[in-house]
């Protein structure tokens, strides 16, 4: 099982992380920001796209996937933080701030970047002339022109290109999961690019989608926040309905994105899951219905 | 000259940052936050212990010390948010926080880590299988166990191990300049590891007498700042006298370390003009004579 792999890389980069000189309320900030984790869509993309092509360097791919899960949990840690969002859950527990304080937030958030190099560069590759190009999708999309930096810091922006915003803020992990995947096995990543974009940009739609219907407690972080922080999204500029037929149009184009490869049924299925899970029929339902939304949101 | 070198890929670094699709103000931070530069010591002993070893991959030994430099200036940028010390001036002008506000400044520091491994990934090695042992010496030197991210959480502990603090962090971006700027020319890092401690501690303890005896506006930053926020230093624990005397037998330490090497009489000139830089003799007499201190600091 994809999952089974991730969290296990995940287990050993948080044991790492745990030496006897880390400091200790460090390291259980770290562990905080980790696990439970979430869908971890992100790592597992990756590796379904790493198999996909072959996957004959496990410990990169590997490696690499939960790297990206590292970059995801420290963007989180940084966004949580009272100067962005200022949000007192995520996933259903309290933020890194909220449990640890805006100190230990600050240094979790950095100590996940190094981590995630750190776990790609002393992997036990077999084949050390992919590293940088590993290395490289994983930089670019966390850096400040291309990639969630660059996302995070157009909210800071007096004029915002909302395309550009959302492209890097959700868009940018997805589409090195796909490249870089597919270069840990060697393969072409330009081929993988499409599939990582309709993905990354769907994930967002329906993250847009959510934030409107659901409650607080159903999110596991705080709802409506789009509109209370007038951020850019798709329900607000399409409404639901739109907004739901785009996510679809997504999806298809994502499915269509994957390239002839002997993995292409498997990575169909796990498209079509995650869509499924994104958007579950009875949020399908509750889109489409504002009164029953309603009535759910004050239960 | 080491400093021409460090500056032109250090321009480099940032021109890149502000690609046309990097936010404005995040590039104006991030030229904000590394020019102008301080002594930029970490580069310079980098690229002089890679000389001294015969430097035959420029490419790599220029990239890896301007990393060392973009991660100084990450932790500065860090160092100074309003949770921690909460500096408005830093190398004599407003901190990155100050100017640009809180979120650009975390972003800004999270972007100079990227920037960092990035420089060193991209940069055009001849020798890519030592790629990876170079960025080993530069995350570890920032990690959370052994790095400056550890150094600054023991800030976080109730109960903080004042060696180990120290030594994390300012020790180990130098023990990394020597042990890394060795791994850029293909030398044998153990040798080099002497040196950079020793030098890093004695960049720590005339730290703390300047922070003592000098002002403000001669310091660049918030004086006294040791005792205002109860932290560990040399000059508090040995008395001035002491620390000055502890600061030369470090040096004495740091020239005996330089390994037998064509390089070695440089190396040793470098070491003492940085000494002489740390602590010029004006200082040093005003150390040694406190009624001179007291009346320079109310001038």
């Amino acid at each position: 099982m994809l999952i089974e792999r991730i969290e296990r890389v995940l287990r050993a980069n948080l044991k790492e992380a745990a030496h006897p000189e880390t400091p200790p309320r460090l390291g259980q900030a770290l562990v905080h920001a980790v696990m439970p984790g979430g869908a971890r869509i992100r790592p597992q993309l990756a590796l379904a796209v790493s198999l996909a092509c072959g996957d004959d360097d496990p410990h990169l791919s590997e490696h690499f996937a939960g790297a990206l899960e590292l970059m995801h949990c420290a963007s989180l840690v940084h966004d949580d933080l009272p100067c962005f969002d200022n949000a007192a859950v995520r996933r259903g527990q309290p933020s890194v701030h909220s449990q640890f304080g805006e100190r230990l937030a600050v240094l979790a958030g950095d100590a996940l970047i190094v981590m995630a190099f750190r776990s790609v560069i002393r992997c036990k590759t077999r084949q050390a002339h992919r590293l940088a190009d590993v290395l490289g999708y994983l930089e670019s999309a966390v850096g400040p022109s291309m990639g969630i930096v660059a996302g995070q810091a157009w909210e800071c922006e007096p004029v915002a290109q909302i395309q550009v915003y959302q492209r890097l803020k959700t868009g940018a992990l997805f589409s090195a999961a796909t490249m870089g995947g597919a270069a840990c096995a060697g393969a072409d990543p330009r081929a993988w690019r499409v599939l990582g974009e309709a993905l990354g940009e769907a994930y967002q739609v329906a993250d847009d989608i959510r934030d409107v219907i659901m409650d607080t407690v159903a999110l596991g972080k705080p709802a409506c926040q789009d509109q209370a922080l007038d951020r850019p999204s798709a329900a607000r500029q399409l409404g639901l309905e739109g907004a739901l037929g785009y996510f679809d149009q997504l999806i298809a184009n994502a499915i269509e994105g994957i390239p002839a490869c002997r993995g292409a049924v498997r990575l169909r299925n796990l498209v079509l899951k995650e869509s499924e899970r994104l958007l579950p029929l009875q949020q399908r339902s509750m889109a489409l219905d504002p009164l029953a939304s309603a009535s759910m949101a004050s239960s």
